[in-house]
């Protein structure tokens, strides 16, 4: 298979999979999800996404028919059916499948899952990336990984007309995260990343890139920052579980970072190797 | 046929439809949507219903391919298949079938397009109903009706579980709109609903309220208002496409309105009237 999708215990090429028409993502977004990497056949942190998931489950009140271990064992199962040694590992769930109306369905409708696995999209690493921005005007959950995303859509839409790789949010003066990506800055040795709160996804990628800080004796301050720090920052780092860490050049095509170079491709090193110890190279 | 689904010219019962895997509408939520009641197979506000819809796709930036005059037709059509004096209509467009990406289709993706014909809930429209209330923490594009309503899911649940029939948002000490209603009040014969902008829904119900107290001399005042000032209004109005007017009777289990019911009674009538013209008895 070249690539693989699975409704509810049926699977088959993503392009013959169907969804039935009353399961509530259609209607209400009602949803949560997680994605990471896979390579040769291991999936790249694969708790840590799944007990994502099953937070994430828990936050908008959803629960899942389904162990953590069941799931794991699943989707272990699905990545196993495809070929290729760089794989991109999605899943999510949905509220269940019932007639229309806003409130949960009833108690013994179980929730949906789906899950698709495609081939990782090649990409040159060591890049620097541009970066775009635009006033972060989602809710207020974005701690959430939901399937509510149209305002990550229409950024991400922006960046791609732009030429660049993502678009930095931020609120008034305060950068959040981007589209798909978490963004944090290195400044006088030290990594300055949002805190984890409400308006930001617990990025698992950041997360390693703080403890690729720890290993490095890199300080890291997890506090908010603003745009104008950004600009004067010594480096910009995107981070997402499925480039890990990306290092940015441009913002509104005007240079950003490119100032401590050494350190950033040191943290970025890091990280890969990492992913290599875990899955191999 | 006892209910209709229809997914890009294909129909049959609902129940039996399917929505391909890829459809950004399962990964985003990326997609707009409108409703409204039909009666003797008349489509009430048709016209209305389908340049908000088309408004709310040209605000996301999504064609549509077909013009408002070709989607009410294949609306009639589908409405006409299904048996019942009273009907819910319910449509939306989603953003193409395509491998999940943020950023947009290619252009010649065309938008997806789903209906849904049900026979309408029957609901005592006289009887009062209860409300509570939560903050509202939604994004800030709430005047476009899109598929992101998991916040809309919470708060209806909440109202559910508080046997309620509603939930009021309020942004601080500013209500907002319900979880898929607008809400206004009467005060001293004034009636206060908050202006059209991105805080909520541009509700059709809404307007025809308006509509209903210029025939009836009734001043409008179209400005927030605070959850104090709906505590002591006179009168609390919920209104939807699906429901048209009702009254409300309580909030968070205290007794709100009951101040000017022949006032709220005739506006009720008036909108109601007004949809028995269309629709006939």
């Amino acid at each position: 298979m070249k690539n693989l999708g699975y409704y509810n215990g049926v699977y088959g090429p993503i392009e013959e999979m169907t969804v039935p028409m009353n399961d509530r993502v259609h209607y209400f977004g009602d949803g949560v999800y997680d994605a990471t990497c896979c390579r040769n056949g291991v999936i790249f942190l694969a708790d840590e996404h799944i007990d994502r998931f099953f937070n994430s489950a828990g936050l908008i009140r959803m629960r899942l028919p389904y162990s953590k271990p069941e799931l794991k064992a699943i989707l272990q199962e699905m990545v196993e059916k495809v070929e290729g040694k760089d794989l991109f590992l999605y899943w999510q769930a949905t509220r269940g499948t019932a007639p229309r109306a806003h409130a949960f369905p009833p108690e013994d409708v179980p929730a949906n899952l789906m899950i698709t696995v495609n081939p990782a999209p090649a990409r040159d690493l060591k890049k620097r990336i541009a970066l775009t921005s635009m006033e972060d005007t989602r809710f207020l959950h974005c701690n959430i990984k939901t399937l509510n995303l149209l305002p990550s859509v229409m950024a991400a839409q922006k960046a791609s007309e732009h030429g660049c790789y993502e678009t930095v949010f931020h609120r008034g003066e305060i950068v959040t995260e981007c589209s798909h990506s978490n963004v944090s800055i290195l400044k006088d040795g030290v990594l300055k990343t949002h805190p984890n709160d409400h308006f930001i996804l617990p990025g698992i990628a950041k997360a390693h890139l703080i403890k690729a800080c720890r290993a490095l004796n890199v300080p890291v301050d997890e506090a908010p920052f603003t745009l104008d720090e950004l600009r004067a920052a010594d480096e910009v780092l995107v981070t997402s579980s499925s480039v890990f860490c990306l290092i940015a050049d441009t913002l509104e095509g005007r240079p950003v970072g490119g100032r401590a170079p050494e350190l950033a491709d040191r943290l970025q090193e890091a990280v890969l190797a990492e992913f290599r110890a875990a899955c191999g190279d």
